[in-house]
């Protein structure tokens, strides 16, 4: 069993075009003495002119995602090289974390790179970075034998039971919103052969991941017992 | 039972005075237009001006800090009020988490809410800010009828075990280092019943509170079943 983990629809992109000119970005692009169209999106900064964003709601949470792949590459089962993991952005752009690579855990390291690698897509290195919808994501590259949605709109399981089920299979897929409110877009939902909800609560991403993650590495340690 | 987590001699402070003329304080300090000695210590953009510290090696990571309060806060057990958490600096001072506090998601404005903590310290509110160390918080604060250092340098103990055995306290006391390397000073080591290590690789701080905390919410859930 390798884990494919697929944070979706996440809320890291670069400033869109719309709002380039807007007078929040405009500072913030002479504050940090960079391009504005190379700016990573954080509604910290930009709030006042996200208003205008179709689907703003789910859009510029550059922190959820840094704070659910600390989460996923920290564990040992990422460490050990059975877990691949995937960053699928609402822009449609998929950031492919390769084996062993290191994520910084400092905010600001982080944020520089992601940049980079958004302002030079389509690029190769630890990090692969291509444009692809979450379909092409998942039945082109990842492949998966079982596909998990966790949302709170799933019918509730635990994190044991799961991650019994993920092991038996070849190439199990998990995948996780990477957006701080809302839902699957129904594209997304298509493609699961099944949604779960771990906990009475909405959890945060980085919760649920650490979790299901250390269920899926305790089912697989008991099976190679 | 109700938990408390301890991350310890964390590397969270402002700059300290002897380094508070370095270069790379300065640089940062016009940059951002904050007093330089009211600025968080960083290796991020200190490192060079940091060799000169005493015990450096295990200072300046605020983002290790905001990454395990990020993982305890971000928990059913601490949402439910079932968990309290201290974050206790290198530097002897305690900031304590208030119920209901929700630490922010965003870096940037984690940075600015713990420089004004430290900057007014001592201080009232939803984090209270105090001078102690790790004697005093565990001693006269926490008063636990158990506590478990979590260290590399522990005896290997699973997190289901060790989540049983915190239950049946009333009033337990979890630690877990708030730095990047190096051990438990002295004065830490000798305040515990026990130290424990939950995995063979060495883990980071919000790995290891993710992992302890869920499995204390299943034990005390068992309980209450």
């Amino acid at each position: 069993m390798k884990l494919n983990f697929v944070l979706a629809e996440s809320a890291l992109e670069l400033i869109p075009k719309e709002i380039g000119n807007s007078p929040a970005v405009l500072s913030d692009s002479r504050r940090r003495e960079v391009d504005r169209l190379q700016i990573l999106l954080d509604r910290s900064f930009h709030h006042s002119a996200m208003a205008r964003l179709k689907d703003g709601e789910k859009r510029g949470r550059p922190d959820l995602v840094h704070a659910a792949l600390l989460s996923l590459t920290g564990t040992p089962l990422f460490l050990d090289g059975q877990m691949k993991v995937y960053v699928h952005t609402s822009q449609e752009v998929v950031l492919e974390i390769g084996e062993g690579t290191r994520i910084p855990k400092s905010y600001l390291r982080f944020r520089g790179l992601a940049e980079k690698l958004l302002v030079e897509e389509p690029r190769e290195g630890l990090v692969k970075v291509y444009p692809a919808g979450m379909k092409e994501l998942i039945q082109k590259v990842v492949v998966p034998d079982l596909v998990v949605g966790l949302s709170t709109q799933g019918a509730p399981s635990s994190p044991e039971e799961l991650a019994g089920t993920v092991t038996k299979a070849k190439r199990p897929c998990l995948i996780v919103g990477g957006f701080p409110h809302g839902h699957f877009a129904p594209e997304t939902l298509r493609l699961t052969d099944r949604l779960a909800r771990i906990h009475t609560r909405p959890l945060e991403a980085h919760v649920v991941a650490a979790r299901v993650v250390y269920e899926v590495e305790k089912a697989a340690q008991g099976m190679n017992d």
